[in-house]
């Protein structure tokens, strides 16, 4: 058999990127590879293969040795498994309003996980002991979904970054209640870059008892995983992840991605240079008169608010996503795969649109 | 780059194969190879992709021009996403007791899509009109979940197969009820290639309403598709998908893997291969005084009945699973790798076994 | 404030009784009389009031000093409660396929708590530990809702008894294998009365873990509970009702009815009267050629064989269901309020249309 | 037998009252009067009983000849039948942040109904449509629940009105948008009441799709209906409410309360009653220096701002709950119960205990 030859065929142009998401880039060419690596042969499904326990030696280098890794298929499937396993049914899920499980998940937690949202405004995406204490309160009342655990991204949905001091002080805060922390790590790595941290020092080392650890954005095809930080918290996180639809077959091809991410530095190489990427982005557009940065750039992403007709012209040439169309704000976000020429065309492409004006 | 560079590792033997499922092989390398031609440049997240919209052309070659695809991550994925479009919230699903939704997908079908399941004991896996009858009553009955779909499996759990005949006659049925019909066919394309039609001679052409068609028993690394065959009956399929927590963000890769298999004819290449390998171990062991074979092997699967310690002993020497392990039956699965050496060695370690009887 | 007078009119003819079922008899003139009693005044709402609090002194002398009685409304409500306080997430119910809570809750068991039901045939109705171990199996198997509970009903759907020996063997067999028992006692103290034992004898006292205690086939308008027996299995009852819309605000006058069956002997008489009365039409139709019993008659039901058209005609002059109508069988209910008349004017309409024949 | 006679005992002073909920209050003696009318003899359970029928008829007398009544249990239950009713597996709700559903249900909606509650604050616990538009959008957007429906509830948990004119506007704009409208109409009568208008002016005559109709609160012992106004907005409500918990066996119980409410004026005596009553209470105190009434009085509630300590001492002389204890809100209802001289002795109260201030 001829690895090379497939009846499927290439429909697009590779050479075309944009900035509308880091799940438009395709996987980084050594995920790919890892691939083959793992293929050949039978191995156990479901996730008793050696790629998924290899993974487990691998994820504890980075978390210790008291985290327990689960493959899944995709973040919605990462964040709904975790709720679900730090909450009685009776449970509540304390989060940002602006938390990709409140407004970017369908309904998921809700509908498959059972899951009541206390959702807090936020002016960053950042939840805080006092914020987290608006919605905090009721446990013994019976008429309140009881909250049961603190919900946190990082990097957040808006580019910005918790240091691990502020999850400490809302771990501490929510362990202090009895609640659990949850942290989304769709861009874990990203804000593990920015920081300049390992992972563990703004997870485990602080208090947070289960992660969602990403993987697709980071260059992965698809894969992400559960990751239990505080044993004591969860149980039977298999059958929960079969009864959420979230368990593969043939895991090996989960397992062996985040093996080919996470085994070296290549996580951290992607996340860098997506961060870098966004700084170069960032400056560049500030310094176009009429284009105001809305949040710290701490991560991947650039929020920008600028003229309504700048943006839909610019968009006829790259794609990106409006944040809040009516005031303005879009949302450029950069990937493992996005080059200083992409930046530079673009930032290029910002002046033009805005000397139109 | 070097797309043969990775920090991942081989972990296990690519030389070893069993025979416990078709899981347990890994992907075609013709499958593997498609996933590189999708790679590069950026393309729409969440199914705007090229590969998503080249995938329904050849999901309409095979299915005819009303059919719809939708990718999913995997099998009870497909199944739950599924019979949530054919069912009200009031609904219920005729399947036989032994169907997978029944007895393998951990109480996904009730949990996460609410659907209650009225089972029916089958001597071979298969539904027919009059065993659909012993659930079907009580649509205005408000005390029962009202029958409103018929799930069938297409090859069956049991290694069996309803010829296009049998499916038609269970839609009429079914239709004649206003019931829909749901095809599970994890294993559609060994069925295909055993009754040597196209799939859309037991699916569309004779009723068939919705239809999860499997991938990764065939030969992905994972993916499977949601595939609507009447489009008034279900609506809102993306929606369901997403709160299903089974929306790919990279979707190129789930639809490009499924093009490497359906645009031509590896599906069927792979399908027809693990047939007549399970042809060749039946023959094989048929031979073998004490061994019998339990249901017509008309797929990939052969069950077989025999001395509780011989199954035991060929267990160190060959994975597979026990099916009913108090009565001494055994299930033996070939995919599209099972080489013709492995089942020779296979039928002779189970002559050797049973001679140490 | 005259209490006679009331805008509401009478409908119906309160002379008029049929066999059709338990649910179709009022309240007893004891438990009406209860609610004024409770009335007037004002009580904390959602059952802190002095009604639930005496309640469970009640509850206490009939299952001794560690039970704990949660009034809900109505019998599908308290199994559900029930049964959700008993399993996790991942927990599967073994039952009868018989069951109520199988074929007469219209999926609220899997849609509301999303519990998958693990269901036996039996021949009357009634699980044995033997008959248990047909589903009890794979607890480390994800791919298997996990049995965490037997469910059995006593008396039973077929009007048949357990004795306290049956139910001791499988709560002895259940929890060796870790498993919970809850015991469906819609007609609890139809059992009770016709083994002419304390209600305790047959739950607590042989090993039920958990019980839904009936009170409206007893003679209530309305009314049931939730009765935890064994407090080590569960928590947060006032939660699981709440959330399952169970949770009345005006709890007095559900807790005032329990009262009234429960604080002396209303309870018993009712059912020792409505059990007297399916004996005294059992030994009448008995004695009828054509006419066939189908079950031990040890409650307060009657199942019978007999011509279909002598069934519909009967149907014409008593209120009464068929069971199988295929099969023509029919189910023959006594409720508390059945006469001697009733039943001897039903025995001779038997009489009268068998003699058509 | 004696109607008089139970075993059930009085275990509360009734004549005591406070101001903590309308739920506190027990029923009103006409309703428990009907109960007897409505008593002896069988009549057909869960619903075809001749007092639901007769409901009908009463309550197109209110809502007009398209409506139909689904008698439920409580108010949570009428919700989130209703509230199911009105929208696909896919679908949200949009409502206020202080709506009973979002703060008051324990997760109900959500995990029973698998519905999103998208919540907007409100200063007055009414939705405009201005504020609806927070949150309707995203139609095609399987990311985000679907806004199915807007619901409100009148009069609010805060105790204010919607005119029939701000209803209609709410309306027209949800139906613009393909949206059902909802109203929680738990204190109905006392809107109704208080508008001076029939109740079908600020429902069906503006565009309510379906109304969850509230008996409790105004004299029942319990009951409510789900009334479907716009028949073409929803199907099976029969089986939504059996799989929901919600179907009575004894229907007729819960249909002659509210045929002792609804047949002539009781329920708008009642209404007038209580609201008459929190317009002396608000009166009163407004007259006393130190005390801030905090919304319009409008119906039966009085919110309050005073010195914590004053509340507190207050609280050991009549019962009423803190609304927000940091703020210093209280919230004071009164009942078809309550009279002048408990609002009086109240008042009095609060003044001699601001008086030790």
């Amino acid at each position: 058999m001829n690895p090379q030859k497939t009846d499927a065929r290439r429909h697009h142009d590779p050479a075309v990127r944009g900035f509308a998401s880091d799940n438009y880039a395709g996987a980084h060419p050594e995920v790919l590879a890892a691939l083959a690596l793992a293929n050949g042969g039978h191995q156990v499904a479901y996730g008793e293969d050696e790629y998924t326990e290899n993974l487990q030696t691998i994820v504890r280098s980075h978390f210790g040795g008291g985290a327990e890794a689960f493959p899944v298929f995709n973040g919605t499937g990462a964040n709904v498994v975790a709720l679900q396993a730090v909450t009685d049914r009776w449970g509540a899920v304390i989060c940002a309003e602006s938390a990709h499980i409140n407004v970017d998940e369908g309904g998921a937690p809700e509908r498959m996980g059972g899951l009541k949202l206390l959702t807090v405004p936020t002016p960053d995406g950042k939840l805080t002991p006092e914020l987290i204490d608006r919605q905090a309160y009721g446990w013994d009342d019976e008429h309140r979904a009881m909250p049961q655990v603190v919900s946190i991204t990082q990097s957040t949905e808006l580019g910005t970054l918790y240091t691990p001091e502020e999850i400490r002080a809302i771990c501490d805060h929510a362990h202090a209640h009895g609640m659990k922390v949850h942290l989304d790590g769709s861009r874990i790595s990203n804000a593990a870059a920015s920081l300049d941290v390992p992972m563990r020092t703004f997870t485990n080392a602080v208090g947070v008892d289960i992660l969602s650890l990403g993987g697709t954005k980071n260059g992965a095809l698809f894969g992400e995983a559960v990751v239990v930080l505080n044993r004591d918290a969860v149980s039977h996180m298999k059958h929960l992840r079969k009864l959420s639809m979230q368990l593969a077959s043939k895991m090996r091809f989960v397992s062996v991605q985040l093996e080919a991410l996470l085994a070296k530095d290549l996580w951290l190489r992607n996340a860098r240079h997506a961060n870098g990427m966004a700084q170069r982005l960032a400056e560049g557009v500030r310094a176009v008169h009429g284009v105001e940065i809305l949040h710290p750039v701490q991560a991947n992403a650039v929020f920008a608010r600028l003229p309504h007709d700048v943006s839909l012209r610019l968009q006829k040439r790259y794609r990106f996503y409006f944040w809040d169309e009516a005031a303005g704000d879009v949302r450029w976000m950069c990937a493992f795969d996005t080059t200083e020429d992409d930046v530079d065309g673009f930032v290029a492409a910002v002046k033009e649109e805005m000397a139109q004006q």
